[in-house]
């Protein structure tokens, strides 16, 4: 059968390899990248704990993603989240039945938010996805007076006018993650204040660079390092598994893995590019 | 809180009014009109069993709708819904992560009916919803090779080409139900075998009279009734509950229910049309 | 180079195919089938002039669409129409600064109806090419009181409860034209009064006999021509050229001539399932 | 009537305040706030001749959009656009009939810029507008070779990556204009080599500080410089017409004039906004 099974024991093995390999500190569980709706929720809850539980003394931060369909497995799975001693949670709109106002997906957010109170809260905003048509910047509006717990952003989309009156809108200690790794750069400069995306897993460290290169002001290497790392996306997107040396396995339907030749030969390319820099 | 629960006690009276008041023998369980989507596993697991157990004696046949976004899911309410009696059941494409190819759909479909391989098997296409962009004529292309269990569609598109060539490539014997009931008409001509829509719970008899006008010929009567349906479809789509005269209680989030005052007008707006047929 | 140029002299003998060999006795000229919006406005005058002053003793009804991006030029090309002798004018929406509401583009279409008040006025909706997000049956709605010389559309669109509406809200002796050939019988049973498409240059016999079935009430046969057709559309549809025997020459850009090869091939499976049907 | 003329006389005004209250040296002519499209080819050749005349002494760099539906106008404009002494000109693509490869729009764009060879040749992309899906970075892959006096992108589109991977594979000496107003600092450290936009006509200065702050480093007065901008372009937009002080009259149809009254609310707001600077 092609049905895939989560497999808990490598998850350790994983963290290892984002601290030590691609110097990744904060994680973000069960998120597109991790197909999180695609598992089950009892299979989401033993991801969760396994993420906590070993990257207790590893990691420095794990937000938990419990969006779903349904808003009681979201409430089930934020008051897991709570127990299992995530550092945050984040939510992602309904992607069927799209709420058609700012004000149906506050209350919507508002609702898993009240079932794990003490945690930080994040929305998580990937229109491509979710088929949403709302903006960002008027679903943040007011937000912190019917979710006290609200922090944040994790924004998936190129609109970076959206992002930045996000970004004006919003307390300043307040996250603002950006998510599309394509165009990282011009969300930096607009004011982000962090990043979360699936190149992450297998370019860390050049992701760091770019970070890097922009906090010294080198404006010209950031845009170096932006533009080789776009490179690849086009390339890659699926094949983080491959190229990260762990046997992560094939995503689950409706997703079909990559064929076997065309993943090694990215892997070949990717693997000359980068020279002697183990990835 | 908004958050509201599935009331059980209330299958029952609604089988009896739409047999008894709306001519209605059949139905199709936790689909879109019954926000399947919105519940958890469990939560629709019970209303199978409800709608099972209840319209055993009362009504022909029961389809349960068990796509997930999750596969595992899906194959575990297609377990239960054998268990439960279920009739057949239908599997609508995952809406977040989208099958990029008829074969990617054709693979998952596959391995929710080989968990209930005994029962009729429907797909159900729904592209505004889910965002697919697959036809559905390209994912039926030889599906009852690999789904010996397949007996048809259920088709809610506005694409009637599409629609022909399903019913031109599919067995005669298989179920090809129409979903859209503003264009119903339209696709009874096509070749449509029979119709589900949200409206056939409110305006049951309205349908069936256009059914049996089509059925004779009477095609300007078939038109008539099918132009005045879609005249109250635009107004009053996710109002069936108000109208029905059940306590069915509000939608649940992210959908918002209609405010009280729109309802009531639009109610009475329909009961006046309507006239002394009791609605 | 590439560019094409019109070539005027092939008209009359186009004239006499549609009419001698495909039973097609009205005509729609520079529509999209004709490239009307890659013309200049002085091509679109010197087509006009020709279909008018040929047709004129061989055919029932030329109508000639003026829509363009600039109302200027379409109100030059409406009064041409006039003087040249048009039996009606048709208007697109214009599909680069596209009409925000009914009201904005029912005031574009009138300043166009207003430069040839005594020529019956045809709205063409295709919103699939133009991108227009608006529904038919608004535009019309009042419309005869700002254009009195309206008298119908040519509905390009799959919504058929668009169409519907269209047809309940006016006046019973306009026309009601459909152009999507695919789904044409859809639209014959919702009411329409007549079709316009690309596949009529072609395969207009095919479609007559269509349109017999549906006026005989044989269904059954309508069905059956209405498949066979839309199987040759998905395959053909740019073809129309090469199969109509006339050498009506290669499309202009953007649009680029199907390969020799596949043109080939394809007409001669036409051919093939026509038989000695002359094509 | 609705019907708005275009008046001549105001251009030359018109660059006196570009060039002496905005310190705008360079334009774009009859492009999308020119409302170019809704013009007549006669009428955009006498805008350009006044623009030219008018400008010769006054601006440094006059682009002429010579961009329509039909190949043969652009030509006409192209070559008219030679003969009036332009700097450059620039091309959209087609927006009825779309080009469906990289390929079939780079010939379209060959034949335009094949009619005046000696001129700077520019693609204008903006697929919001023209229903374009394909990518530029295809587009100018290899353009050189077909079109030697290709010279640069004027890019209005919110996807950073495909600019950027468009100015890594360009040679360094063309031009890369960003016309996205609302995310211009996401381009700017992308590598955009300038920018065109409508906010230039009455927020000229501010848009210059912008560009000023972003050469000097100073990216913590570019951001806020940025959001300050895009909170005005939301409710602007279309009024730069009322802002600039200059009787320019209403748009032309299928666009509507902004009523009098927001119109006048929102030159109070921007007023007060911007202080004593003038406007």
């Amino acid at each position: 059968s092609l049905f895939s099974e989560i497999n808990l024991s490598l998850i350790e093995p994983y963290i290892d390899y984002l601290v030590e390999n691609q110097g990744v500190h904060k994680v973000f569980v069960n998120g597109t990248t991790g197909e999180g709706l695609s598992l089950s929720v009892d299979e989401r809850k033993r991801l969760a704990e396994e993420w906590c539980k070993k990257g207790k003394s590893k990691l420095q931060q794990v937000i938990v993603h419990v969006g779903c369909l349904s808003l009681k497995d979201s409430q089930e799975l934020a008051r897991h989240a709570a127990e299992t001693g995530a550092d945050g949670i984040a939510v992602i709109s309904p992607s069927f039945f799209k709420p058609t106002s700012a004000d149906a997906l506050r209350q919507f957010l508002q609702e898993v938010a009240a079932a794990a109170p003490q945690l930080p809260f994040y929305y998580y905003h990937i229109p491509a996805m979710t088929g949403l048509t709302l903006r960002a910047s008027d679903i943040v509006e007011g937000i912190e007076e019917t979710i006290p717990s609200f922090r944040g952003l994790k924004f998936s989309s190129s609109d970076l006018m959206d992002f930045g009156q996000c970004i004006s809108k919003c307390p300043s200690h307040w996250s603002q993650l950006y998510g599309v790794d394509e165009q990282l750069l011009g969300a930096l400069v607009m004011g982000a204040s962090g990043a979360v995306g699936s190149t992450f897993n297998y370019l860390g460290n050049r992701v760091n660079s770019l970070l890097s290169a922009f906090d010294e002001g080198d404006l010209r290497q950031a845009r170096t390092l932006q533009v080789s790392l776009s490179h690849y996306l086009t390339q890659l997107n699926q094949l983080m598994c491959q190229v990260s040396g762990l046997p992560l396995g094939p995503p689950r339907l409706p997703l079909l893995p990559c064929p076997g030749s065309k993943a090694q030969s990215i892997a070949q390319r990717l693997q000359q590019v980068l020279g002697k820099q183990k990835i």
